[in-house]
């Protein structure tokens, strides 16, 4: 039964012994192992590791287990995780006006594709800009802001990340730039979606960068977002061929298929536990 | 040193334990893990391993090792390989008339990019049709077919196979049928290029049948050699756009591209040690 | 002013002075040229071209000019079509229980990314199974099938299409098969979403197919319906990777986003007059 | 017969009637259009036209075509060319180190994938470094270059391509970077090849920067060279994807075949005369 998989994910200075101490203790308590993955990052000297197990019978089980974890966590010093694989975790998707990005994660999130709970969907536009848009009850709140409001509307922000109980914010087309303070406090669980292949055409309009520049393929990339507009770790890239007939608005449009599929990559990745910070990189455990 | 480097593969019936038992013995033998991947074929019920290992200092921990390896091996049913990274396999290239996978087999060899020896290059035509190749060394054999003369031809084949101890033949464009007798022997261990996105235009002239049919995407399949003829497990596809305009000629051009790149890609991931048989399918373990 | 953009598309037996004749006649009568593409088919002997003039400032010029042109038709035996680029066509759309994509084809449509007028949404299931879907207003016809009543059915089909002045109907996931006479009926535009690269993996449950298979590559083709089920001209086509990792699930699902994409760039060109039917093939002149 | 087919590309400033005159000019001088691609740049207010045509059945013909194209080019201020399609452009290669590019290109000389001659080889390394090569006759040049000598050697160098009567020139991974002066002197006929997605990662070392920065995928870019460095006119970009266990060699080792691909397209383009230049960018008519 699907109820008695769960997901283990870990990083921790690399030493040898770890994967024989995890497999061991695994096996040991009656664990089975659909899947492994482990990453030797040796420019940091980090691990990282994702297991996906079985046959855990019932919560006492999980209990000893999640016991004898935290054991060799502390010994290996592990910075990790132990949940039932059909745990949903919250996400808070942030947008503004262009709403394709919105539209297509709620279609995943409906259909299943995208297994996580919608704690808010936040806009500094009024709902009627989305108007036309079935949430399917996810709460919306409208957090209108500008130069001057910026600070009170991001303490808005974070107490309500806090409310709900968010576990990942996703930027789906938000066009405010966060505040340092705020990309801090989201540290590694702040997902953007820019609308170029980075690092090329950083900040505002990339597409119309991209026109003037005269590239053969435009692109989107997905990324963790810090202090440093644009430069956040790397979760997901993809692009399109484009030809000179092409028009910015033909940028855009061909954009929007980019983007769509790139950020619900990212987050599927994310929601399933295979996105790893590695310093001002990730690590990105294949399906 | 890249010298104490080893790569373990093995399948065997899935049951618990297989991990914890690997890891455990290569912790205890002093050896670190530097990447292993896994995968439960549930339909087969196969379980299938690779992983990379170093710290094998000397000749003596090595024997040792494989000593205590083939206990745990015979326990658990291991279909297995234990090789040092460094260790180069033998390969025999067949070719035909056309050229294009060849020489570029050559020149990644002459790279380095694909690490293996070639033990020889047979072709149905004489030395003359590749005057302008330079074989850096590597021996050619003419070995002509016909009708007639196919079994004896296959029997020099095989035999040439044996005397130069190969351990992959690769079809790279030999335009000849083998027979179900010469695949069998083959089983696992001969990699085809077709030049065609299988199981579509299996059999001949598939940029014929391509051009014909007015497909959009023209595409190749490194594959095992089976005796049902394109019918063998896959282990790399590929494919290019293409148009209206482009006219059969102009498949077979961009086709060379995608051939190539494709055959280069299935030897590359053979050699290492990261394509494994499962049933009519292949588990091709990502770089 | 955009009003004044018109399409011209036109075919013909090939010969010399068709493009003489046709840029004659519309610099004579003041227009320009915005882009032109044409092709000679050597194989049909058929000649296509597209074409896009503006400066046509009012309705009496767009008379005169199409008088004019009819006469060029007449001589070249012109199969041909001459509309204002702000023209709509009138797309009816026929879907079963799967509803990405309608879904989708919906939203390219409220955002104009899709240029056309939805006559009608036709599906063999009940309304309530779109509870979730906001139809904008687009008509809902609900037309039941079962072996007994398809000739029934089929009929209040061209019916439909009739009475709502249907341009082109799209099977956006439509699980029944059309039968031979509703299928030569609809020659030339009724176009449908196959999710394989055909010619492989032919009729029904392809993924599953491509699942046993083991294939490395998944995708989907956009094509003409014709009385050979997936023999029709193929429109567009895209794939994906995939790996052993991958379950008939994951097939599923990674194929719902090229199926998307590949029917809207289709139907995306088709309502552009970008596509003609060339025998058995198209030519699709590039955006 | 094939000898009779012809390309004329022209560019001039748009105003209404250019494509009929020329169509028209054309069938009255019994031609027949087989191919004809234009565009409209609105921004720079430039029309491009690529026409292939057939039926010059001798060089009195030619003349007398030629003549009258004279005419009307200088009636629309043409920037023009009208050549047979078996003319051979010649080409001159620059290389350093690295020769990937150069073993690529002359491979698809030699099978005449690419329609030229090679007038000169020219290398700031010696002819030892590219002992492993067959040139098959192409002729071979030394020419060293030191902070000191770069005058002198470019001098040398543009001496060659006026004795060479070299129409374009490609940097094949030749690791100088050209003088401002040489750059302007080979404006639009100078091509290189750049191992990123411009604009990301300019200058020196772009697979480090790319692994430094984390990317998921990397990329090639032919251009025109210009005086600013990797800031000149994109002709042709290709990508592919990398991963977390990718390290710098890995990009540089699938860096290689990108940038063979990336460099042959833009050449093999660039003979057919597809390329135009559009102030900074190009327009490439597709095959």
């Amino acid at each position: 039964m699907i109820e008695t998989q769960y997901i283990l994910t870990l990083s921790c200075p690399n030493r040898p012994g770890i994967v024989a101490a995890v497999s061991g203790l695994l096996f040991e308590n009656g664990c089975n192992i659909l899947d492994a993955q482990q990453f030797d990052a040796t420019d940091t000297g980090i691990f990282f590791m994702r297991v996906v197990v079985d046959r855990i019978a019932d919560e006492a089980t999980e209990a000893t287990l999640r016991k004898r974890l935290a054991k060799v966590a502390a010994e290996f010093s592990f910075n990790w995780s132990f949940r039932a694989r059909t745990e949903r975790q919250r996400v808070m998707i942030l947008v503004s006006k262009f709403d394709h990005c919105l539209v297509d994660l709620l279609y995943r999130w409906r259909t299943g594709e995208l297994p996580m709970d919608i704690a808010a969907i936040v806009s500094n536009h009024p709902l009627e800009t989305f108007a036309h848009i079935e949430f399917f009850g996810a709460p919306f709140h409208y957090l209108p802001v500008s130069k001057a409001t910026k600070p009170a509307q991001e303490a808005a922000v974070l107490r309500l990340i806090d409310e709900t109980r968010t576990d990942v914010v996703v930027l789906a087309r938000y066009m405010q730039v966060l505040s340092a303070d705020l990309c801090t406090q989201l540290a590694g669980r702040c997902i953007n979606i820019h609308h170029s292949i980075l690092p090329g055409f950083k900040g505002a309009s990339p597409y119309s960068q991209a026109f003037d520049r005269g590239v053969k393929l435009i692109g989107a990339t997905a990324h963790f977002v810090t202090p440093d507009l644009d430069e956040g770790p790397i979760v997901e890239q993809d692009v399109e061929r484009i030809s000179h007939r092409d028009r910015p608005e033909d940028l855009v449009r061909k954009g929007r298929d980019i983007e769509r599929r790139v950020l619900a990559r990212a987050l599927r990745h994310y929601l399933a536990g295979r996105v790893f910070l590695d310093g001002m990189k990730t690590v990105v455990f294949s399906e």
